[in-house]
């Protein structure tokens, strides 16, 4: 079970993005480059951001993407949602109705214990990262990264903008 | 992000070797027929079970899988971890040091603040499919499935043994 490097790429676009003067946007292949990524694939999952409501475009002089709201109202789970979708990793398929012992279909209306539990962790990995905010993170990333490095950071975006 | 449809396969077929007697073993023929499965890609899973320690074979006349340590001592992260390997779902490519603004090398130490908070959702999935015995999964299946059905399985296992 792998999660999408995407997942990845955007959670870093996003606290990128962060940074951002009002009114100001930063284009897919911006944040390729600040990070030396294939710009296709960025631009694929910025796309995913953008449909998923967790960045915005702004169009002309200075436009490119922007987060669609402040860094403490996104989670990593919003991020994760964006490019993997909110389906559950463990699918159910209901092997319980099938064979020579199966349990009849009226018999099924609620989850198996199998399906029930996987639900159940899944559920408590989802609640951690909706508590996690791309704020929190920015912040720490800030924090442990030197002063010379965070210049070069500011220094690269108004570059770009 | 989705898990192998084996870690479904392989759960309910240590649910169903739970059951057998001291001695016995199922083949994974039969623990395909059990629930109607594709017979190669059951005895694909049975083998990565085995390799993992999960279920052990006997030989000879009754022989075949059976369960290597008792369900109280299986938990559900030993059989997704036999299907699934060990490997976390969100694995960093430290696309921190790429870029025109990369932190050098030697500032990387810690792991970076998006990888260590996915981490840490990971363990507490982790750690939930690990309190998670196979015996409690049985228990409740067993406690929940009719009456009829469950001498359905126990006449459908000594047929096969």
């Amino acid at each position: 079970m792998r999660m999408s490097e995407g997942v990845e790429w955007a959670a870093h676009a996003c606290a990128v993005l962060s940074a951002l003067p009002e009114n100001k946007g930063l284009s897919a292949a911006a944040l390729a480059e600040f990070h030396d990524l294939a710009p296709a694939y960025m631009a694929k999952h910025m796309q995913a951001l953008a449909r998923a409501g967790v960045v915005t475009s702004i169009r002309g002089a200075g436009g490119g993407y922007r987060l669609a709201r402040p860094a403490t109202e996104i989670s990593l789970w919003d991020i994760v949602e964006a490019i993997e979708g909110g389906e559950p990793a463990f699918r159910c398929s209901e092997i319980r109705q099938q064979g020579p012992c199966k349990t009849p279909r009226a018999d099924c209306k609620r989850p198996c214990g199998i399906a029930a539990r996987f639900a159940r962790a899944e559920a408590l990995w989802r609640a951690e990262l909706k508590s996690m905010s791309l704020a929190d993170i920015v912040m720490e990333v800030v924090r442990t990264r030197s002063m010379a490095r965070n210049a070069e950071v500011i220094a690269w975006l108004r570059e770009k903008l």
